[in-house]
């Protein structure tokens, strides 16, 4: 099909789908002539991909590393480990090479993870808890608990409930599972957040009592 | 003190102290002379809230609207429910206006999560699944119900281990706890995904086998 027929088939606009050509964020199409060239059915679906990425608030340059990594044919399964690693790269804001200090280990340890697994996911795991500690901002122990009891529910059910039957299929799911499921978890918490939060609404008491006399209800108020 | 010691004090350069103070992030000094201004504890602590929000990746306009939601007096805790609203709405990537589709009410529904508690979550929501789909992606059901409890979990604990005595505490820990503790749980399940497929990147079939063939194994691949 002619680049109008891909705009009306993808509904993204000429000019956009004229950037991403250059931008290599989608495959060249087949020449045909000296000004044309001809698209088909891997084109809708490249264009499909990159509106997702641009719509999860990737930039260009992020978006066109997970289009080479989904693009790259892996050979075993340990590839496909590799692949996730570079994704984490790519798209950490942390600075991936930042030493990690003993008490980052020690908190890995005590919940299970594994920073030589992935050095990028524990920088940035290290860099995202000294921001909130530089804000004057305390996770309480207890929500530090649960915290990382259902954040390793969560990544063992996304991990054993792999739906892909190739290796082609598997690098594919880890790098959209990777980039595109964070911002469905984060509105998850804030609606689930706002809703506990509006039952307790009432229950909290005004300023100035102290916990003691509150009892419990002083702390039913939202953190979410 | 004067913008030199407040530099060297919070450790913030002088031309973005006077950047911030003209976007109002912090409060002006009191004026000594003409071109003269007095700063003093509570300008170091406005940095430091300012630095942890840029770090947390809000733009000028979300850190301003975060640091006038901090500073209005709330009068009953209604009122920082309010302002937990508001955050989410400041902060929302997704069309707080866009109409939810009945699907995304049936949703919120059968995880318990009420949806006019926040319509800005609740939008976002859908914006983020729509974005999951649009990509070719499906959230496994039994996904799905490990992400709605675990995540209902976490917004549990966050809101009733709340640590504040005072109505202005409340607020500052429900406006930093919505913003600067997403990147902690994102960079917790990538750490805990990285973690989990390498324990089981061995497991991995190759390309080809039929996922009757393969059994249990077939699936032990990561999408963290």
């Amino acid at each position: 099909m002619r680049i109008s027929e891909l705009a009306a088939a993808s509904g993204v606009s000429i000019p956009t789908i004229k950037y991403y050509l250059r931008e290599h964020l989608i495959p060249a199409g087949d020449v045909t002539s000296a000004t044309r060239a001809s698209y088909d059915e891997r084109h809708v679906e490249a264009l499909r991909l990159v509106r997702s990425l641009h719509t999860a608030g990737l930039s260009v340059a992020e978006s066109r590393r997970i289009v080479e990594l989904i693009a790259e044919p892996v050979e075993d399964a340990a590839a496909v480990f590799d692949v996730l690693l570079a994704v984490h790269q790519a798209t950490s804001s942390g600075r991936g090479e930042a030493e990690l200090r003993p008490e980052t280990r020690a908190l890995a340890d005590r919940f299970g993870w594994d920073v030589d697994a992935d050095a990028a996911a524990a920088a940035e795991l290290q860099a995202a808890r000294d921001a909130v500690a530089a804000a004057g901002f305390e996770i309480q122990p207890q929500v530090d608990e649960v915290y990382a009891r259902c954040i390793t529910e969560i990544a063992r059910a996304e991990v054993l409930n792999h739906p892909s039957t190739s290796l082609a299929e598997a690098v594919r799911y880890s790098v959209l599972g990777a980039v595109l499921l964070e911002r469905v978890l984060l509105a998850m918490r804030r609606l689930a957040g706002a809703t506990i939060a509006r039952q307790h609404v009432g229950s909290f008491r005004p300023e100035g009592v102290a916990p003691d006399e509150a009892g419990d209800q002083a702390s039913e108020i939202s953190s979410a």
